[in-house]
């Protein structure tokens, strides 16, 4: 007997033992845990029970409930777990015995969940099955952050209806603003082969709340709207619907005449309704819980219900006609143009705000964070609690565009509380303005082995579902339970990443675009600094429009004298940005254009304080290096190395975008640097000169 | 203690099992013996040695050689196997030692290793580091296969100097005629960043004797000549050298142009000469052992010497002298114009038969397996055996670019023998022909987590490393290793296995293109049928160009009444396809044009035949299908579903191509289907419609 375990173990360790770290499973490793945690949860055998009578016979949401119950406590607790169903369990007293009860109309619906303590172990109630598999997910978590299943008691439920990753994926494969490889949806072999991966992420998005998803670039392909891509999308949503995610997808507003034989799109033509409602109905015949249709109309070169002379409403309602109770048009008011002299920071707003109420009930409007395209740092966006009588949701960037791609470390929860936290002056916070509708999130995932990209890219991933889920929550606390469930449950480890990931975004910003400056970046990819650039045809899409600094000052001016964006703003949120003296710093120049002598409170310049605030910005990330450096062999080699090769390259482009600012900035202002910082270490001319014509995601 | 294991049990065994099997592992995954062949190596405790004296100590080379045994041997016995150094062994006379002595001259340089049996356990001798590599591979290759440790011996030596892999990798990614995923190479994070997958690369491609890896499109990007660039291939050849893999790039021929600065890149201009002398020299000072340059050039659009009235030989000796003794020119023979009005097939004979002996010592001419582009099909090029003072290799297609993409199975080793085995008619069979050069193999590797994008795909790149070292070796054999280290080395599995891939070739050539036709794919991907295509602006682009049907027959006439191609070959080998009624029916219409009604000298007519082909290929994947779900049960589930998902699609597109091309046939000859014979499902008007822009690889 024992020689015959010998045998088993010999050949059960180096599987074990090759099972490299390699990021594909997330936050869901399950790491086996140790001391009295195990201990408490080792105290009996576990069994997870589906009771009879309450809950709806072999209904594959619970079944996943279960399945994830049972691999996650056996990895946990590394005891095999067993699946009770029915009353098997009243046969096993010696079992601690987690029962799922989905059928209990006093927890509400819409995913809530209450976890309790029973006599014979843990609850898990909910009204719905989804309830129930957010209610799994969560004691997992609680058990993975180091919690003992005795303490574990909690009531949750999602604060918004919409939850939603939208993936910029185009069906070639490609990822606009993708820094993850290409797609991980494998178009050409659907519908016939679904890949485990399409699971995977199904349950990595459940796991943190998401319940919907976009498949497809809001820059849109008709072409998905095709019978062949419907078969396509039936099949993913199949999969994914036990996981409670929808699936929606962006459509092309000129689809009827790119793929439906009319020379037309205009709203207003009944031939282009009917098009629309036929093809709403195709695609309810396959997927009758279908989302709904993300739109990205007059923007950007996309057509829209503009070119007809319609407006946004006009174009939104005649979908959400066609679409009827059964899904939802989200509209997004990213829009400006060429063609207009104001503001770009304004012109969403010009356009949309005397819009509200105009809207049909199923239509949302989804608005980008910022008023301009997900920088480092904006202020909040005007609309905002400016339109009480639309639904409004957010939209959050996850994928690093114009923070570093996926080399440089920035935990995006803070920037995403900061907005979300954000009074609008309406007498709403931007969390309670959007609460009708919900957040999206656009998505950081590729086919790279770690899903993000970097590590710590999942973390964005994380952190914008579980803040979808509850706004509430703090960027702290999301940091924690990541790193807790990613890396490692000890506190000393948890306690020093989490700090270093709740400054990182900070840094970024600092080494970027400090004190409110904002696109910078080099044109089109957005990677590296290129403040220099200001010939481009488009004024807008120049730096120089951004930060209009010439020998005398720098800064936007936005004030009444300017463009008087602040006016878009309810006057107690205006004021707060309105005095470039009793300002919070960080926003100084989306608001003002001041001269570089200017000085703080303090009695620093602005010069000053900009090249302080980039020197501060490149001293965070080597202190990054240095605190993920301490924690060596704590966490397991490979992921280790993968991060502390990042971290080089960050520290790297940190000192290039700190030592390029500045260059370009003294070629203007002429002033010497303030004593004893270090000149940029190559000429203006170097940095002009640099050219990456491969930058991904472009 | 027992208590103890058991604990330890549990807490393996979830990791064991959740070890999925997903492909990643490739022929390397040492799956554990059982049975006699496990009582066998288990018979005492196992060792690997690297004896003092000997070997080159801590050799990086000998280092992966033991590492791989260790990790291999491990695998496969279920034991831990120890690594000594030095003398150690000699205290261990309870062991079975594995000797790595790599430093005996009696065995041949160039990667050649004998494995003997000692009184110890076993020996592997080489005279180089390479050598051991290779016997270690080649000793857990047998053990894989279930042969007994006691049994092993062998002495081989590679049959070539070059064995390459060609990728056409882009440097944003994309694969030129790749259908698994995007590209493995992530210059984006390179230099700063190497992932695990590289190394395991190497492994994989050391494993079967590959030494040279060109990295990037032959429609190639002149800045992976740039600096960055060539830090970035630094990175990768200091990663690979310890598995024997020299690097190489696709080199532009317009770089000077390009990227130099110069107005020309005429090769008799002294500056165009110094630039490719420089940046030789700037890639040497990187890497010592830099391959050299694969050039596509004047083919395609692509940049060339005939841009400036230069031969092909003006062009790659220009090259070479650059290089110089360090490295080899590779010259591609793939070249056809539109304004050249013969055949297709002859014009690259036309061209480069009479450079034959001009070419530089150190140029290669690379030349493609058939006379027109990796068809199902094709008779071997004319040039083999016809430049006899010209070192001529081999260029196949691993990746299925004209046979039906990663979803169709078709095992390729049957068509590359069936070129190496030809007798070319100048005295030397192809094999013999190319032995001072070697093979390069258009690699189907990606960024899916399988490597191949389907898992069968995994046995083309195998069979073509194992041919490249040994173009002796049969299909059959190489079947049936590939199949038993893959898969499951029982006995029924591998005999079925191996027949059904050894057929599966045969059946893609029957459902596209039966009898010898060929190119009847669709415009510019390649996917699926169009033979109707005729009105593309370059003639040769057009399926009608090949296939030249009419009301009255088919077939391309290359007898002395039609393109007389056959006068490229040497008279005993053209005698082969000149005579209809007595040559092998699989290359008719390849060299004839036949009326519909000839007749074969059994008495069924050409379009029986013609039909009954494209319905034995329909049957054949069919009983593939069979075979495959026959043993379900006998694999990992996952892998098993996987093929049968694709075995699916390859059923339904080979009816596809059979009914489209019956349809088109019929449209021109009006002639009844044999009876008995099914009609197209559809009209010839429905799979003229088919449109897929967006089909990859493209």
């Amino acid at each position: 007997m024992l020689q015959a375990l010998l045998v088993l173990l010999a050949v059960a360790l180096p599987a074990a033992t090759a099972r490299a770290e390699d990021g594909y499973r997330l936050w869901l490793r399950y790491a086996p845990l140790e001391g009295p945690a195990l201990a408490d949860l080792t105290r009996r055998p576990l069994a997870v029970q589906i009771p009879v009578g309450g809950a709806i016979p072999d209904n594959p949401t619970i079944r996943a409930a279960a399945d994830e119950l049972q691999k996650g406590l056996s990895s946990l607790s590394g005891r095999q777990v067993s699946l009770m169903k029915g009353h098997d369990a009243e046969t096993r007293a010696d079992h601690a015995i987690i029962r799922l009860h989905c059928a209990r109309s006093e927890i509400a619906a819409g995913g809530a969940f209450s976890i309790r303590q029973s006599s014979r172990g843990l609850d898990i109630l909910a009204s719905e099955p989804i309830g129930c598999l957010y209610g799994s997910f969560s004691l997992l978590r609680a058990l993975s952050e180091g919690m003992r299943l005795s303490d574990i008691g909690r009531s949750e439920a999602p604060r918004y209806p919409l939850r939603m990753l939208n993936h910029w994926d185009n069906p070639d494969g490609s990822v606009e603003r993708g820094y993850a490889g290409s797609s991980i949806f494998d178009w050409w072999k659907l519908p016939d082969h679904l890949d485990q991966w399409m699971i995977d992420y199904a349950r990595a998005n459940a796991s943190i709340g998401i319940n919907g998803v976009v498949v497809n670039n809001v820059n849109a392909s008709a072409m998905m709207l095709e019978p062949r891509y419907i078969a396509r999308l039936k099949r993913l949503a199949d999969a994914w619907r036990p996981y409670g995610i929808r699936v929606y997808l962006s459509a092309r507003f000129s689809a009827p005449r790119d793929i439906g034989g009319l020379e037309t799109a205009d709203p207003f033509d009944p031939r282009v309704a009917a098009w629309w409602k036929d093809k709403a109905d195709e695609i309810y015949a396959a997927i009758p819980d279908f989302g709904g249709f993300l739109v990205k109309a007059n923007s950007e070169g996309q057509p829209g219900p503009g070119d007809y002379g319609r407006t946004h409403a006009d174009g939104a309602n005649m979908l959400a006609h066609a679409l009827g109770p059964r899904g939802t048009v989200i509209w997004r008011a990213f829009v400006y143009s060429e063609h207009d002299e104001a503001d770009r920071a304004r012109q969403a707003f010009a356009e949309f705000a005397p819009l509200d109420g105009q809207f049909a009930d199923n239509v949302i409007l989804q608005v980008k964070n910022g008023p301009i395209d997900f920088q480092p740092r904006e202020p909040f966006h005007p609309l905002f609690g400016a339109m009480p009588d639309t639904r409004v949701m957010l939209e959050t960037q996850i994928t690093k565009e114009y923070l570093g791609f996926s080399t440089h470390l920035a935990f995006l929860a803070p920037m995403w509380k900061e907005v979300l936290d954000a009074p609008t002056g309406h007498g709403k916070t931007v969390a309670e303005a959007i609460a009708p509708a919900g957040m999206a999130g656009v998505a950081n995932i590729g086919s790279d082995r770690n899903w993000s990209g970097s590590h710590f890219d999942q973390a964005n991933w994380y952190a914008f579902g579980r803040l979808a889920w509850d706004p509430s929550l703090s960027a702290e606390q999301l940091a924690r339970e990541w790193a807790a469930q990613t890396w490692s449950r000890e506190e000393g480890f948890v306690a020093d990443i989490s700090a270093m990931m709740l400054g990182s975004r900070e840094i970024v910003a600092d080494y970027m675009t400090p004190l409110g400056l904002a696109h910078l970046m080099a044109t089109g990819h957005h990677y590296g600094p290129a403040p220099w650039v200001c010939d481009l045809p488009r004024p807008e899409w120049n730096p120089c429009y951004y930060h209009r600094a010439d020998r005398q000052g720098i800064g936007f001016d936005r004030t009444p004298g300017g463009s008087n964006a602040l006016a878009d703003y309810a006057p107690i949120a205006a004021a707060r940005w309105a005095d470039p003296d009793r300002m919070d710093s960080r926003y100084l120049l989306w608001f003002h254009h001041l001269p570089w002598d200017w000085t703080f409170p303090d009695g620093t310049s602005l010069w000053q304080t900009l090249v302080q605030r980039y020197d501060a910005g490149v001293a965070g990330v080597a202190q990054m290096q240095q605190v993920w450096a301490g924690h060596e062999g704590e966490i397991d080699a490979r992921r280790h190395a993968d991060v502390a090769d990042f971290l080089k390259i960050q520290r790297r482009e940190a000192q290039w975008w700190r030592d390029a600012s500045i260059a370009y900035w003294q070629s203007l202002n002429s002033l010497p640097l303030p004593d004893g910082t270090r000149p940029p270490a190559r000429s203006l001319g170097h940095y002009r000169a640099l050219s990456f014509p491969e930058a991904p995601g472009n």
